[in-house]
């Protein structure tokens, strides 16, 4: 048990998350040296939700509400940290879930599924092995999805995602919505909208704008994406970020 | 295998040592996690040896060379990436080896210590539990130390290493010098001299350093050491890390 005093409580609990779904079977080795590189970029953002990640948090949300066939990608390491939290969300925003792992194998799949089960969202895409489509024909462990979730969505939350992947899914024409620590990764800047946050902080907030937008009219939503420039709040995201004492 | 021509490549090899190392048996979870923060740390500087590195390294191996006990500490992490490197060094500087481990079994001692043995260092101290002490007599797994190596050591190596276990050094009045990717850690912050610099690139340059200061006289030693700020030198540290495109 980690001392709730302890001054690094709210992250020694994260990493405990990470570590028992290593443990539990559903997070691959690479899952849990990728949450230490987040560690580090969330300590020099100051552990805390910026302006430009509200700000893309808002025109995300937008996109997801406006979207035809919006979808919520989830991995090993998204389950681990929010699996309540991205059931929340999708529940308001109405949309799907799908799975997709980097390293996929047919146990972790399911093992996800069934924590999905027991959190309450019987319906997860993507699981079906055999069912999964190639994007774009591509033959690459990256680019499958599955017919119904990802393949024929127009906007994907694609959270701690990998470079090769948003590609894929970038050069078929879809928007892509990421949360990512780092401004710098591949997938922070080539996504359409850029989140730079923690997703355990992000995720609420998201669900929070949810259930208030989706009361707006379409052309209230249109507004708050109007103006949005993912490059220069990008920008805006690099200057949160100090190493200095 | 990874291909050579990727252009994270160097980083990868080193990501699979360390994977390697958590199925052998000797690295702990939490060094995984840990070895993820240093990979942002490093991106962050550029991935390269920057002249504070330089010249804490410089007064670093003076340190190692003028003390009476010099002890190189070593855990997991240092054992995955730098084996040969870290007894190569042991060599120049003739000083001791000792394992400390944050996580100890007994099981990751034995790993540990066979495969020094393997790799030709036959005396690692630290690997005898029954023999161990506490510094200060404080009773904390993180206090334990060889009669012969730490506890009766002037001049520690202490790569990295927590932050527990350098204050407890620190406030046993050894002096510590330690290699940390981090400026900011505490380790950092309370060493008597402070490499910010990735392990693998800084032990081969000190053993370069070791091999050529070994026929300096003590006087010359001395004089190098003389001018040193740790403090200062950090702040310079500090200013090397980037986070912008």
């Amino acid at each position: 048990m980690i001392p709730k005093n302890h001054p690094r409580y709210e992250s020694l609990v994260l990493r405990d998350k990470i570590k028992n779904a290593f443990k539990e079977g559903y997070l691959a080795d690479s899952g849990m040296i990728a949450h230490g590189r987040g560690e580090t970029f969330d300590y020099l953002l100051g552990e805390k939700t910026c302006p430009p990640a509200e700000e893309a948090m808002k025109v995300a949300v937008c996109k997801l509400l406006l979207a035809k066939n919006p979808v919520l990608s989830v991995n090993g390491n998204t389950t681990a940290l929010v699996i309540d939290e991205i059931i929340d969300l999708a529940t308001q925003l109405e949309c799907k879930i799908e799975l997709n792992l980097f390293y996929r194998s047919e146990e972790r799949v399911q093992i996800i599924e069934k924590m999905f089960k027991e959190h309450g969202w019987d319906d997860i895409l993507g699981t079906n092995t055999s069912e999964l489509l190639n994007i774009d024909g591509i033959t690459n462990p990256r680019s499958t999805a599955s017919p119904e979730g990802i393949y024929t969505s127009d906007v994907v939350l694609v959270p701690l995602e990998d470079g090769d992947r948003a590609e894929i899914l970038v050069e078929h024409g879809k928007e892509i919505i990421t949360i990512d620590l780092n401004p710098l990764s591949r997938t922070a800047q080539m996504s359409t909208v850029t989140i730079v946050d923690n997703i355990v902080r992000a995720i609420p907030y998201m669900t929070k704008l949810a259930k208030e937008y989706k009361n707006y009219e379409t052309k209230d939503l249109e507004k708050i994406i109007k103006d949005f420039n993912n490059k220069e709040n990008l920008k805006k995201s690099l200057d949160e970020f100090k190493i200095k004492q």
